[in-house]
């Protein structure tokens, strides 16, 4: 049986980014970058007022004072023709360029205008220090033409794409979000606004399961319920296998009915792993559509598929990779959150694509029991001085309500220990 | 001029939450649940099976093997008629209720099966201890009938959708977000598929914006450019008041052709402050068009208004808040950040509306400059002893490459000091 780490690694092995798109700017969001962004201009594109104010030379402000003669106004947007000689100076807006001539600006509110006719004069009082250069940014002293702004690989937030914005580029080349079906099997199951018959339970899992896809910025599909029933299991699956990734809720696990690693691989879909040591959801099974050249080798038990092809796996391909996940809803929500979100943040470009965990210390005591490595729902905090991770009460794999008073996971490794108050553990934050 | 918290406590006092609507769950992640969802039913409904295997009676199994009559099976979604005796087990898969005289189930992978004609019988090996309620889950265990399973308040994560399905809340009350109109102002503004001209400079403050607010749950609209001229302002301005707030950006300094201010008083729109002590961002300008009844205090230079509703202001009455944005984009940016989130999250109900900050020390010593409390764009890390923070080389409110190397903002707020390193201060993490 597979550890978590390899389990991830496996996934990450089988499973490449998916191909650039060309998307609107606003469309980005979220996405990773395809390619770096080089700035066509220099920004600020010429030396630029940073307050509303008066252009002069700063040579003729003397102990933050003088009485100059206002030759020209240049608004936001225009430019002055005038050169700015000793003894003027020119109203000038905040963005606007500096005129020739001038070397500083002072801020309107240190100002006193007189208009005589035509004539204006104003008066600079207390203004202190005016050394060249005050209240001008230079131009390209943010940034000059053919630096890479935004490199690709990253994924973007709002400054991103307002720098992306700036450097005119209101169509951007990104990685897709995959597209993740969704669908649940079994004969328990009946929709949410039913209430359940006797043996019956809520298809809770398929919002779940949407909800966390969405969360991690793919686009679920939600394909209902499959029967236990062999071709309607079989048909719904292909249907499935039509998206990037299929999510199978339930029927995984050992039972006779579990029909759903038959349906798997009479669709054409062949094992990777199945069950890993984790707890809640060691029943997990992971397989793709296209492994190009399989080996199979018979370790622990179980049956690994290689890929082989000599890492040149195609972006063009469009394989389907499914994961089989544990019908309890604190099961499913865990692989998923650990096995799924691995798959789409590297079908996404996000780097790392493997969960990012912190470390912190235990609030009180808590015995692990048990020999599997066990994702504990729990409250962490940032301190100061840390983290801190508190398990919340937790009545096993059906009991969602402890997620709910959860914002962590609390992973314990070491088999039936008592991990003492301010013990260091990793945590997963949510 | 207000200080950064007395501007978001004003922020808060001008505003409340928005009204609950009701809306299919898939679609209530991320926003706030307006009523408390209490369970309807029992969960689970009934005592049910953990894993596939037998159910059995716990005292027919001694030093973990036995070998036992199977009396029936129980697939998911169905339930038992037969009650167990001693000696009988019943085939049952996971998430089965357990049949009546049952305590226990032991999983297949302990057992084999032999079938002589219509006769089968289980023989269990290497169970371990097997005590009354192995692998079962008790019926009501996760939660009884009548327990509130999420709060009012609660801002939904997939878990909390997972529970409220489970809870057959098929459309859930929720606060709705709000719709952010966003309009940029400024003759200087051209497409950002243009390339500037003269003077000019692309209006990437518009896509930013909106990526800020969609990144903060809220709906974008964006209005595109109004040029400077009073009319066309006005009636831009008469446009965005339409949606709950309206964020203008550029055209709030103190510049003659800051025609801003003049044409949110003629649409009817109250300041209730305007600058802060920031930086960047000071230009700030906040106001509303649902003012009551105003008081106005000459104070510090300014004037400010004050709703006076008696602590009742109507939900139903749809004002628009409006802020005026400085025109740098990271200025703009920054105010956003701050001010225009705290609306946004009061408008969604959720709590705390204003930022949280962490403590975090400097990985290396910092000169703040001027009097103003700054907030640096810095790049922050979560240690194991703690936050570490690291101020970015930053050009000042233009330079929006600085905002891109960052992932936190660096608050100083002491004037004219040099922070050694390890000083600890707050950081507001992105």
């Amino acid at each position: 049986m597979l550890t978590v780490p390899e389990a991830l690694e496996s996934i990450i092995r089988h499973s490449s980014r998916l191909e650039p798109m060309r998307v609107p700017l606003a469309e980005g969001l979220g996405l990773v970058l395809a390619r770096d962004a080089i700035s066509d201009l220099d920004s600020p594109p010429f030396d630029k007022a940073l307050m509303d104010g008066y252009a002069l030379r700063s040579a003729d402000v003397r102990e933050g004072a003088a009485r100059l003669r206002v030759v020209d106004e240049v608004l936001a947007g225009q430019t002055s023709r005038r050169t700015i000689q000793s003894g003027d100076a020119i109203r000038i807006m905040t963005g606007a360029p500096i005129p020739a001539g001038a070397d500083a600006v002072v801020q309107v509110e240190r100002t006193q205008l007189e208009t005589t006719g035509t004539q204006q004069i104003v008066t600079i009082t207390n203004a202190g220090q005016v050394p060249p250069g005050r209240n001008i940014m230079k131009r390209a002293e943010s940034l000059s033409a053919g630096t890479c702004v935004v490199p690709a690989g990253r994924r973007l937030r709002a400054q991103e794409i307002g720098a992306l914005a700036e450097l005119g580029q209101s169509r951007i080349s990104v990685i897709r979000a995959p597209r993740v079906a969704i669908l649940a099997t079994g004969d328990e199951l009946v929709p949410i606004d039913e209430v359940p018959g006797p043996g019956q339970i809520r298809n809770s899992n398929e919002m779940m399961l949407a909800a966390q896809v969405r969360q991690m910025g793919a686009h679920p599909v939600m394909l209902g319920v499959a029967r236990d029933k062999p071709d309607e299991l079989l048909a719904r699956i292909r249907q499935g296998l039509e998206y990037d990734v299929l999510l199978l809720s339930g029927g995984v696990s050992a039972g006779k009915l579990d029909l759903v690693p038959a349906a798997l691989e009479a669709a054409g879909v062949q094992q990777v792993f199945h069950k890993v040591q984790v707890k809640p959801g060691q029943p997990l099974w992971f397989g793709t559509n296209r492994i190009e050249s399989v080996e199979r080798s018979h370790s622990l038990g179980e049956m690994r598929c290689y890929v082989n092809t000599g890492g040149m796996e195609s972006e063009e391909s469009g394989p389907c990779r499914v994961f089989g996940l544990p019908g309890n809803p604190v099961s499913s929500m865990v692989c998923c959150e650990l096995f799924v979100g691995t798959l789409i943040r590297r079908l996404m470009g996000i780097e790392p694509a493997i969960p990012q965990t912190f470390r912190g210390s235990l609030t009180r005591e808590h015995f692990h029991g048990g020999n599997r490595p066990t994702y504990h729902p729990a409250r962490w905090e940032w301190t100061d001085y840390g983290g801190r991770v508190e398990p919340v009460t937790w009545k096993g794999s059906a009991d969602l309500s402890a997620t709910v008073a959860a914002n962590a996971l609390a992973i314990f490794t070491e088999p039936d220990r008592l991990y003492p108050a301010d013990s260091v553990i990793d945590v997963l934050v949510w």
